[in-house]
C-alpha cells in the first residue's frame, strides 16, 4: 500500500525533526524535563518505542499534503514537528485534567512525576512547538514563514477551548446537537486543519487550494471525532465491555447521546434517571439505534468524510501522496491508524 | 515625574489593547473560560480594579523602549499586551504549581474554579499572546513582524524552564550560585529581556541597538531578583515577619542562601540542620551578612543595575521616554512599583 511506504520514509523524518527540536530545550539542570518530554514522546523510559509515541498522523497530514500540493515534504518538517509537539502539549495537559494514570499503556507523566512539573513538561512542548516552525525559515520565503506562524497561535486557541468545552460539558446540562460541533471542532479538528494547510502553505499553494486542504482537514477530524462516537457506543469493546468502557458507561455526551436527548424518547427518560449499569448497555444501545441516533450519527460522519475527501478532490492534489493522503483520511476514520 | 504622565497616558491603551486580544476568545459556551481569564487580568469579579491587575511593568517596558527607541509606542500596543499575556498566563500555571489560594489580595484561579480549567484558561492566555503579537502586522513591515514572532516563542520556553528549575530547586541538595542565574534568567530575566527588545525592533532599531535594549531588559530582571532576594530577608518585613514570610522561613535557596553555603561556615551548618524558625531569624539574618551573604548579593545587584542603566545608555535613548524608562528601570529594582 502506497501510505506504507510513505509511513516508512517519512517517520524517520518525523522522529529525527522533532528530536532535533526538543534537544533545544535540554541544557544544565533541564535534564530531567527534556527527560520527561522525550518519556512522554515514546523516545525514552520504560516501554519506549513506536506503540508510545502514538501514530504520527498529524505529521504524516502536514507531509502527505506538502507532496500533494506540489511541495518537497521534508521543507515541511518543522510544521510537521511543529502541529505533533502542540498535539503533545495537549495530551499531557489532558491527562492531568482528566486524573488519567495511563497513556498508550505507561504510566502518564503528571503521574511519573508530579502535577506541578507535568504542567511545565506541557508548557515548554507548546513553547518548542512554536520554535519548531520557525526552522521553516530554512526553505520557505518570510511571506510564507509569517503566514505559517499564523496558524499556529489560532489553532493552539482553538484546540485550548475545545478543552475547555469538553471539560465544561461533562457537568453542563442542557447542551444540543448545536453545542457538539464547537467543541469537536477546537478538540480535534482545528488541528488536523492547521496540518493540512500549512503542508499546502509549504508546497506554495496559493490561497484557494490552500483553504480546500484545510477545508479537508478539518472535515476529516469532524468526522473522526463522529466515528469515534459511533464507536465508543457501537463498537464491540464497548458493547461488550471486554476492553473499553462504553461511552454509556462514562456519561459521555457524544453525538448519538445528545440527538437522542432532544427526541425526549425512551432513551432520554432513561438517561435522565442517572448513570447507566454494565448490565444495560447492550438494551440501551440497542434503544438509542431505534430512536435513529445511530443513523444520525452515521450519516454526519459519511457526509464530512465525503466532503472531505470532495474538497481534497477539488485541490488537484498531486502523484503518490494524493493516493497515500486518501489512504490516510480511510484510515483515520475507520480507526485503523 | 515623568514616568507617571507615562504610565498616564500608556496604562488605558494598554489595557484597551489586551482586552481586545482576550475578546477574541470569547464565544458561544465560552463565556466562563473569557471570565476566568478576565478575572485574572483584575477586570471582573470581586476585587476587580487597577490593584488586581498589578503593575504592567513589562508592557510599560516595551512602549517606553519603542519611544526611546525613536518609535511609535501605540505601534508597539499588540507587543506590550503580549508580553503582559505570557506573564499572567505563567502567574495562572504558577498558582497551581505553588498551590498559592491568593495572588494580589484575591482567590487565584485554580481556587476559585479548579485546577483542570486553571490549566485551561492559562493555556488559552498563552496561545492569546502569540494571537496578540501578530496585531503587530498592523503597523510594521512584514520582515520585522516575523523577528517579533521569533522572540516570544524562544522567551515562552526559557521562561517554563526557569519555572521548571524554579520548583526543581525546592528539593535539590548541593546548589550552588552558579545554578542561581539560570533561573533567574528563565523565570524573570528573559521576559524583560523580550518587553525591552521588542520594543525596539518595533521602532525599526538596528540589530545593535536591539542587543543593547535585550541587554538592558536582561540585566534589570537579574537586578530586580538578586534585590528580591536581600528584601526577602532583610527587608523590614521578612524581619519582624509582619507582613511576610522571611526566606529564611521558607527555606528558599535564594542568592546569599547558596552564597554562604558555599562559604561552608556558621549559617551553612545551621541551614543543614533543617528548617529556620521565626525567633532565629534575626539572629541568622545577621549571621549571613556577617558571613558577607548580603554585601555579595548587593554588589551583584548593584552591577547589574549599572550593567544595564549603562546598556541603555549606550543605545542613545531619545526624549522623555528615555528618562522615563531609567525611572522605571530605579523604580523596579527598588520595588517602587
Amino acid at each position: 500500500m502506497i501510505l506504507d511506504d510513505f509511513f516508512d520514509t517519512m517517520l524517520p523524518a518525523i522522529e529525527e525533526e522533532m528530536q532535533g527540536c526538543v534537544a533545544l530545550a535540554n541544557g544544565p539542570g533541564l535534564e530531567e524535563l527534556h527527560h520527561m518530554m522525550a518519556y512522554h514522546l515514546g523516545w525514552e523510559g520504560e516501554g519506549a518505542g513506536p506503540q508510545a509515541s502514538g501514530k504520527r498522523v498529524r505529521p504524516m497530514l502536514v507531509l502527505l499534503s506538502c507532496e500533494a500540493a506540489g511541495g518537497d515534504w521534508r521543507q515541511a518538517l518543522p510544521a510537521a514537528a511543529a502541529v505533533e509537539l502542540i498535539h503533545n502539549f495537549s495530551l499531557i495537559h489532558d491527562d492531568i485534567q482528566d486524573d488519567s494514570e495511563l497513556r498508550r499503556g505507561r504510566t502518564t507523566v503528571w503521574k511519573k512525576w508530579n502535577v506541578a512539573q507535568a504542567i511545565n513538561a506541557g508548557d515548554s512542548m507548546f513553547a518548542l512547538a512554536h520554535v519548531s516552525l520557525q526552522r521553516l525559515d530554512k526553505y520557505v520565503k518570510p511571506e510564507v514563514a509569517l503566514k505559517a506562524a499564523r496558524v499556529l497561535p489560532q489553532t493552539s486557541l482553538e484546540l485550548t477551548q475545545g478543552q475547555y468545552l469538553d471539560l465544561d460539558y461533562e457537568t453542563r446540562e442542557n447542551l444540543t446537537v448545536d453545542d457538539y460541533w464547537p467543541m469537536v471542532n477546537g478538540k480535534t479538528a482545528a488541528l488536523l486543519a492547521a496540518c493540512t494547510q500549512l503542508g499546502a502553505l509549504v508546497a506554495g499553494a496559493d490561497e484557494n487550494i490552500r483553504d480546500l486542504y484545510c477545508s479537508f482537514g478539518k472535515q476529516l477530524g469532524l468526522a473522526f471525532q463522529a466515528y469515534d462516537d459511533l464507536l465508543g457506543i457501537w463498537g464491540d469493546a464497548a458493547l461488550t465491555g471486554k476492553s473499553a468502557a462504553s461511552d454509556l458507561i462514562s456519561g459521555k455526551k457524544s453525538l448519538p447521546v445528545l440527538y437522542a436527548i432532544a427526541k425526549e424518547g425512551d432513551f432520554s427518560k432513561r438517561w435522565e434517571q442517572g448513570p447507566i449499569q454494565q448490565d444495560e448497555v447492550e438494551a440501551i444501545a440497542n434503544q438509542l439505534e431505534e430512536e435513529g441516533a445511530r443513523q444520525y450519527t452515521q450519516d454526519a460522519a459519511d457526509r464530512l468524510t465525503g466532503g472531505a475527501l470532495e474538497d481534497l478532490e477539488s485541490a488537484k492534489p498531486q502523484g503518490d501522496a494524493a493516493e497515500g493522503l486518501k489512504q490516510l483520511a480511510q484510515r483515520l476514520v475507520k480507526r485503523e491508524v
